[in-house]
């Protein structure tokens, strides 16, 4: 008998309705803060800065099902369900007797999970009359998602992309641009919080934090202009649940169920995205699966930041969210992972560590090319050197149940490819890709900056 | 009730044999000549060069099905089936009653259809005890296919890539180094017949044919090595017909079936892949499908070439075929669509041509740019220049069934994306690109030069 390799859902199994984590969540996350009157955020405020579906998402407390719009399940349709996949090759690289099983985003045409919420964003904003958007990226993969998604509904769209990726990222610019999008180097001298960085450091390189509060200064300021968010926000994770829902279905296809879930970690939503569907099984029906949010070693909040109320963005323009952080103004190493360069986890992800539902694991940048290159020789695929920080974390549990002759059943998220990312692994391969350190003392000093609004 | 988009097969479905078309067209090719003897080729002489079981595949004349290799069909399952998608966003951006599909070889881990052709040859050298092999590549779709094909089945493997696609598209050549795979520009001085040419031309930026020629070069001199070719042979365009195969169970799962199919050319591969399985009901069944071969206005062989004897290869190595050629010296202009910078087209297709049983449409390289992104736009997938050639066809095909006002069915292959080849996106956004036109004296005095064989 010949073993199944993919497993795939036809077209009227890709799921209906998005999960909300946050309504089977014995402790709810603290609530988001304005930051003027440090109370809890407002609808309305809310509404300020993005649409009303997505803010009305944001602060839903109660419903654990949210459905899908008809007119995003035709465009997920272009690319889902995404293939289940059983990684064969890599098991047998690994003399392992885990079973290894990935959820293959990178078949997007986009080549990542993004544009799972690119495309539902993008719908609310047209829904609701806005004719322009804004948003930040970091190795450009939500840009190009979004460019796509602002296309196919009609928006404008000006991406922020953070400028150590604009320029080791070339090509992510020319996707958007092919798109129609309006692309910008960050930090950039078109918004007042870009200035007042530049002009303190005119060789900044950028990180997330600066870029979104570019992108949500130029919001604030242009008629009839929502911001969009690719990662962090509670909406955001639920719109990436497709992933694990359809994972959930495909794992039963198999005949398995997993041990350990894992998934890369920069804001949270593809994490949230392949987790949070099996995790409510933890919740609601005592499984005891792992829950793994792989980080970068040069940026990891969620192993070494501390549990505080922050801002999302550097300049301090977004809410006050309750998240481990390695306070808004950290400036990451320039690792090539443009992704994971942020510097705090989203309201959710940050409670569910608190409550020992999940935890984080940091990886350092060379192991997860060496891991890239395994991968890529086993399985075919070059992946995105943020994804590597999962296969390297699966790469570690497939080892570690050889150890112990465990046939352990790991699940990742492999969320994007790396076909764009190819100077990275140019210089792994030349061997000039280097681990960053980063001392105690460094993330000290940032995060003591931090009002202590939780005591 | 909910419109399908996509159309896959499940594992257990995926073909078990190629087709061989040559086994039921009526007038069979003009047989492959031995340079030296001018006499037809034999399978020892063939076995010099290449593998034994592709040098059988090669010169099979009788059996219209030959088996995949169980070995293969594992990893075609770690991408194949590929999806059929409807095409409903271009249909709509054209207004067309025509309905288009296209089947999307992109979503292969490489990003082409190459791989179909590269496991089955990497596997049968592995098979025969073959350590080390070389190979040409234009744009880069066929080294990286053949790089993770070597890996696969444990070979060492050195690629000629064509210098002017080598500076074009460098991300092509990280993605075969990744795979562990030694890459030179050609022509090189590695090898005589690249030694010759920068004499002559310290300057020439390298075609397909050069590259040909050394990487043949190398095989010879080379203990327990062999040449792999991409394209052009016969053998090449078998392993691809699992493309068409696929489709035409999946046109069937649509409920239609093709008024036209449309591939881009460059050797005839993916062109053939897509085609002959279809084809045969032509010559079978009565069917009066179209079969279009979209080759760049600036290489136009099968258009305003002549049947005549030729080389494969610019120094003139390999076997003499009778085909459709511009001449085996012919330097094809630096268009962007780098796998399709060939001078000729193999021998099936040549056939086919003098049959009436297909015909060469040549397109203008912005028309290809300006077709692939309307492309992009409406289906979110940037193509590769060489499938651009087949986007613009079919579009041309929707604009006069709307004229017609016919429901024409139409089904082109996109052989490819093009995420490594935004530099060309680059270009056409500003405005850069160009068409280049080709004089009838240029093709001439190239004809003149060959052996007129076929009088």
């Amino acid at each position: 008998m010949e073993k199944q390799k993919r497993f795939f859902l036809q077209e009227n199994e890709i799921p209906k309705a998005w999960y909300n984590i946050v309504a089977d969540m014995k402790n709810k996350p603290l609530p988001m803060l304005n930051p003027k009157t440090k109370q809890p955020i407002t609808l309305d405020e809310m509404c300020v800065l993005f649409n009303k579906a997505c803010s009305e998402q944001e602060l839903n407390t109660t419903d654990a099902w949210i459905e899908i719009p008809e007119e995003v399940r035709n465009l997920y349709k272009n690319y889902r369900s995404t293939p289940l996949v059983r990684a064969y090759g890599l098991e047998k690289a690994l003399d392992t007797p885990a079973h290894i099983y990935f959820k293959n985003e990178s078949v997007s045409p986009i080549g990542s999970h993004k544009l799972n919420s690119a495309l539902a964003q993008a719908y609310y904003c047209k829904q609701e009359g806005v004719t322009n958007i804004t948003t930040e990226t970091g190795a450009g993969q939500w840009g190009a998602a979004l460019s796509y998604a602002a296309k196919a509904f009609g928006l404008e769209l000006a991406v922020f992309m953070v400028k150590v990726s604009y320029h080791q990222k070339p090509y992510r610019r020319s996707i958007m641009q092919t798109f129609g999008a309006q692309v910008i180097a960050s930090p950039s001298m078109s918004t007042r919080a870009g200035k007042d960085i530049l002009t303190n450091n005119p060789n900044y390189q950028g990180s997330l934090g600066t870029a979104i509060s570019e992108a949500v200064e130029l919001a604030m300021q242009t008629p009839n202009c929502k911001y969009v968010l690719g990662s962090v926000l509670n909406h955001v994770s639920l719109h990436q649940t497709v992933i694990g829902l359809e994972a959930e279905k495909q794992m039963e296809m198999a005949g398995e169920y997993p041990d350990v879930v894992i998934g890369c970690f920069g804001g949270g939503s593809n994490f949230g995205g392949i987790s949070f569907p099996f995790m409510r099984h933890n919740i609601l029906d005592g499984k005891t699966t792992e829950f793994l949010a792989a980080e970068p070693a040069s940026c990891p909040k969620l192993t070494r930041g501390i549990f505080q109320y922050d801002y999302g963005d550097e300049a301090g323009y977004t809410p006050m969210m309750p998240m481990f952080t390695l306070g808004h103004n950290f400036a990451p190493a320039h690792i090539h992972a443009g992704g994971l360069r942020y510097h705090g986890a989203g309201t959710i992800v940050s409670q569910l560590i608190k409550d020992g539902l999940m935890r984080g694991v940091d990886i350092p940048q060379i192991e997860t090319f060496e891991a890239a290159t395994l991968f890529a020789r086993s399985e075919g695929i070059i992946p995105a050197p943020e994804s590597s920080h999962a296969i390297a974390t699966a790469i570690r549990e497939a080892k570690k149940a050889k150890e112990e002759g465990k046939e352990k059943v790991i699940l990742f998220n492999l969320s994007g490819h790396g076909l764009i990312d190819m100077t990275a692994y140019d210089q792994f391969i030349s061997g000039d890709l280097t681990n960053y350190s980063l001392p105690d003392e460094v993330i000290q000093s940032n995060v003591d900056q931090l009002e202590k609004i939780i005591k």
